[in-house]
């Protein structure tokens, strides 16, 4: 797969950035040392802890790597808070926590993540759910760093070439976690456009390598997307159940049981569109009729009950993001045994 | 394209069965002509009505064509009829045609018209929304009548076959039109599978010949898809262009100038969900917050408007059925254009 000039890997492969403790130090290594682009999934990290999770990585490869970044304008409204909390408030009584708090508060850190990110040197930083600051693209693209930048249709993907990203995600409506739509608020329906239909887009209209995102779980699709142009594919779920993943047990078993008609997108965990397998909390928080705040407030406030539900070992309170291809996520296996059946 | 043992098309490309006056004899037959199959829709017609469109087409060509017919069960009901047609009041004032009828009635007439599909030698029967009876299944297989059933997930799909079924269709989240799915009052999210997804688990799980559906447009979908190991490949939003085409003016325009990204999947033309460009009519009864009736209750309450809005060239309060392929949809063509363009 080549990216830029002189970005090159042996498999056409890329393991994405999910957030949340998902992506380790061993399983970035693991599918940087069998050839892929490996991330580090540092949407939710503070500037120290991705340092951390960097020099770890580090310590296990000396293959390139990416760090995947949000950029979304952080839109923080708080009104309704109220009004969710008590929605919220019987899963907590049920998880024996406190009840929520009617002042949520968000950080940002990008500018410090940026800060680390070259000091370390990453060669490849990938961000979803709009375009990084130019005054950041700039200061990226000074130190020779590639960008990549997720699309869920063919206006956004103009907007991230014009900005200057390198490498064009198109996620598919099949993806599993978060949509990365720039904007939530006006008619969304529209960017859960099917991968088949994004990626022959793309490929006729832009003239930067091309990714295909969303429900890609075998070689058949690999090769199927190969040979209409794509420089290469990304998968997420297949590598949620990977052994080197951070995964939790509950989430796992979830994955490994679900059908591919039981996932749904929804934004009742971050005020943001995410595909996840449908749940007790999506049930319950749906037919409450009181409409999730906007992120990053939702995400927020649904933090220590998801948090808790992981801890507890309890999938029917965790946001158990998945792909439309997860029916055909069967077992765990290592990065490389995953990477080696797509190729 | 091998669909049964002698049934066999020169050309991998099914024309979908659209229904309400697109599949034209001139269309279902110029299809037939350039090697692919033909359908006329037959989902609205009469018995009488389908017989004269069989024969008209027999005219045109010699070539094996199919008929599609509505496999759904039909859950009528009136209540929130009155609330509903108040509602739709507002576009007749606005069209100078009569308010909504309270009482709602619904014709199915499947038996009449397979008996002019057995008296005319229909070589093949395309159906949506479920299962043929079993006794007309029956009756289709004694007198050696191929059934292609179209599926929205596996375990629809798996239905369909232990049924008889000798051919799956499987309908991607991309595709215009109603949804196939069979049970839309249960959770119907987790049936808008994309197609990348769908056909590879078609093709693990089931052994009969696949058909992909849902957002094809350009020969290299097809040939990623073929390879993949389909049969043959379904197309309705190209062949709504076609100029053999039935679709009128007002719709023709609404498709060249759409984008990608601005279709939806709405039940509020006929209480069944279904893929169409957004419109007003689309936008002002969702945000109504009045629930459509099921179907075919709200299909019926919505055909004045609809029929109005056709005679007056209005595309907004037309349902403007499109696949997520639309935005690549930008001339009228002949059908046999059309079809060279695709192998």
């Amino acid at each position: 797969m080549r990216l830029t000039g002189k970005l090159r890997f042996d498999k056409p492969i890329i393991q994405a950035g999910m957030a949340g403790g998902i992506t380790t130090p061993d399983l970035v290594a693991a599918v940087a040392e069998a050839g892929a682009l490996g991330t580090i999934g540092a949407g939710y990290m503070n500037a120290a802890v991705l340092r951390q999770e960097i020099k770890q990585v580090k310590r296990l490869t000396n293959k390139p790597f990416a760090v995947n970044l949000f950029a979304a304008k952080l839109g923080v409204s708080s009104h309704q808070v109220a009004k969710m909390q008590h929605i919220l408030n019987r899963f907590r009584t049920e998880l024996n926590i406190n009840p929520g708090q009617e002042y949520i508060e968000v950080h940002d850190n990008l500018q410090e993540k940026i800060n680390v990110i070259l000091e370390e040197d990453i060669p490849i930083v990938s961000t979803a759910f709009g375009i990084l600051p130019s005054r950041v693209i700039e200061q990226l693209k000074q130190n020779k760093v590639a960008l990549i930048g997720m699309a869920t249709n063919l206006d956004e993907a103009r907007q991230l070439v014009a900005a200057g990203y390198d490498v064009i995600v198109a996620q598919g409506s099949e993806a599993g976690g978060h949509r990365g739509t720039f904007h939530v608020d006006k008619f969304s329906d529209g960017c859960n456009i099917g991968l088949m239909v994004l990626v022959q887009e793309f490929l006729e209209h832009l003239f930067v390598p091309i990714v295909a995102a969303g429900g890609i779980y075998n070689k058949k699709q690999v090769d199927a997307l190969l040979s209409m142009g794509v420089a290469g594919v990304q998968l997420g779920t297949r590598f949620l159940v990977a052994t080197e993943a951070g995964t939790n047990s509950a989430y796992r078993q979830a994955l490994i049981k679900a059908t591919g008609d039981e996932t749904v997108i929804t934004n009742v965990f971050s005020g943001r569109p995410a595909r996840a397998i449908y749940n007790r909390f999506v049930d319950e928080v749906t037919k409450s009729g009181v409409a999730p705040l906007p992120y990053p407030i939702q995400n927020e406030m649904t933090k220590d009950i998801r948090s808790a539900a992981k801890k507890s070992g309890i999938a029917d309170f965790q946001s158990l993001w998945a792909g439309q291809g997860v029916g055909s996520v069967k077992k765990e296996e290592t990065a490389a045994a995953i990477i080696d059946s797509l190729v």
